[in-house]
């Protein structure tokens, strides 16, 4: 189990692509890992569950689930348990995905269990309103993702730039510590840039990656991005 | 990937329990697949979804997933892929447990999806109508679990013969081929002799098992009756 | 409370529709009462929660709810309950709609409650192997509706008559006492007309009547296929 | 349609309880109101679906549905379309009750479209952290019933105080002016009066006042409450 560290994150969500199933994941887990380490940027990646204990003996990035359930170790079978996940090697989890959202009570569980385990909670949520709500949770991060645009190669930064800003100005009237990641249609290493520069402390993408015919391509498009934005910055 | 073989079997459901997770999953395997080659009787194990893979690494029992989601190979962050579990060494799954219900339009998907991959589907069912309404799906297993009978230490074999027979009535009506198991509250060999003689093919168990402190008693009265029943029956 | 009378029959479920929420409800209502009754046609509507105490005091023609939740009386905020839509004057309801799917567990509780309240139930399925699975409940009737026709105007009968007789034969080899509607795309007489044919004792139809610019055209329309195939057929 | 007025407020819900099912709903609104309006207290009611147009018909209190789907209007066969329970009458809903949870987007959904059709939302909470996270959707009104003590007789106000106050500090902190109401098991005038002490703007009832063989004393004492709070203030 590794610790997130300093910012800015780029985390790859596997999804249930079969290019990420099974060995695939182990083999495109080293590869991100390589590249995000020879590039200097934090990488992480979300496996599906059957695939944690593989990935997490193979790399030492921090390794997320794509979600768990608001249970508690006892009688919830086919149920996802924090501490199984964990015992895995997962170092955090994805929580309310537009395509796994959460009941409100169950999130709010959710997150406060995922944080008695020492995990990292990232929570994703579709618009502004419902970013700052969550953030009301103490989340880790929060991961702003409207659904619309989820895996449409059109990047919310460049899309929809007020839904981001306008994210990260009512989340921060709210919470100044909680950690927001930019999501959905995040295709190229200039999406990623102008995530940043919205405000984000990194980016949560999907299919541009894993579905790639060349997925180090756009891993290292990715990371020299976030290099550009850090030497800009500074 | 090991094929379900002859009648009967006992398949172990671990649940979330933390007995059975982890680390834990796999030496509780051990011991199962130990026992029952011993004494001469198919068992099977269903641990949680990221304990599959060490447990698969472990034995050569069948292994079973306490669920599936109905959904394809793509875009289902946090879903359970039926791909996915057969790649970690699953060779079938439980469905619609009374702790992860499933409508029935996507039960069906399930059952289906399931198929069509090679891997053995055991449906759960908690009256003789949801069990004959199961049985006409065609899962390879339908299991009887009365849910209020389902941890209670009363088995269903002796609280409620006339479920288990009345069920085993109406599947049989309409499908001669599946196999039908009896669970809920089966907590000793009397249990799981009584069931084989109500006309089940096997049992499905959990906790009297997995939370004993005994683990290896348990099997070994399960296995000792499911050997009696045979020879009594031969 | 009117009692559902002989097939065939022709049921309208007003779904969410604007065009049969509120007053228009009652409207739509006496205009469908009245046409059936003048052209000799069974003929019974399915209108919101809301509307079925204005409906049930204008028309003396079966009302249906479009769904009833699995819960008996008490402490189920929010919640459908059958002793409810009963008391405002509905003789049955739609259950399991391919909009509001239900657990099979709660559909085999909410078929059986609602037997015990003498109301009609009419569950639908999408296809011959849900269908057949639903009959093993024992409901009034079942509706086959393919989700992907429903709402399209191209008419199950038509496009896949294949799923209405496949259907029809595996319904009828466990269950010869349950009405068969068919439904999903149902448009004009000639659908109507084609369900009869395939097996179908009526038909579930929605869209192409409450959203026409002419209801009293399309029912009409439906009216004289019922006729006409009752002619033909005697 | 009646606007919700002055503080405070007393909000009864009728669940799904058949002492305030179809014509019980009617008589049960009218003596609340009269009580009500006898003693100068806001009183409001939520019956079932199905009840409102009756009980709308024969008072002029406010009347709220007990939840909203999160749909349009459309093919949402079987849901509660918020334009329906307006056409029958209500000037608002509850929503997210703990016996109706809504996933977070769903929520947000259905008070961002209740708010555009000029009806009041009471969204409710079961804890400080979830109740600040609903504060951020802008609802008219929170109300905080922990879970555990639905239904229970022991009052919020009285076992858990520092929920209440807790809650009403964190959604102050982040809304000003939102409407707190405090829930669960408040059953008599001094849970009535503490929950105003602790800083609510009224209290949403159920089965204390619903279940009662004498709700006429219920509401009686809990008006009087109210007043007593106004005086004492005052």
């Amino acid at each position: 189990m590794t610790l997130i560290t300093p910012d800015p994150l780029v985390l790859i969500n596997y999804k249930t692509y079969l290019e990420a199933t099974g060995k695939k994941s182990v083999e495109l887990s080293r590869t991100i890992e390589k590249i995000g380490r020879d590039i200097g940027v934090n990488v992480a990646v979300a496996p599906q569950f059957c695939d944690i204990v593989h990935v997490a003996a193979q790399v030492e990035i921090p390794i997320f689930a794509q979600h768990v359930d608001p249970v508690l170790p006892g009688a919830s079978t086919g149920h996802v348990l924090a501490d199984s996940v964990k015992a895995a090697g997962a170092s955090g989890t994805l929580l309310n995905h537009s395509e796994k959202l959460l009941r409100l009570a169950d999130l709010e569980r959710a997150v406060s269990l995922v944080r008695e385990l020492g995990l990292t909670s990232v929570v994703c949520a579709g618009n502004a309103h419902s970013a700052s709500a969550v953030a009301m949770l103490h989340p880790d991060m929060v991961a702003i993702e409207p659904p619309e645009l989820i895996g449409s190669g059109r990047a919310v930064s460049k899309e929809q730039p007020e839904v981001v800003t306008q994210s990260v100005k009512e989340i921060r009237r709210v919470n100044s510590d909680v950690k927001i990641l930019c999501g959905a249609g995040v295709s190229t290493g200039d999406d990623v840039y102008a995530s940043l520069r919205l405000g984000a402390q990194g980016v949560l993408v999907a299919s541009a990656l894993v579905k790639s015919t060349h997925p180090d391509t756009v891993i290292t498009d990715f990371c020299n991005a976030v290099r550009r934005f850090e030497e800009d910055k500074g």
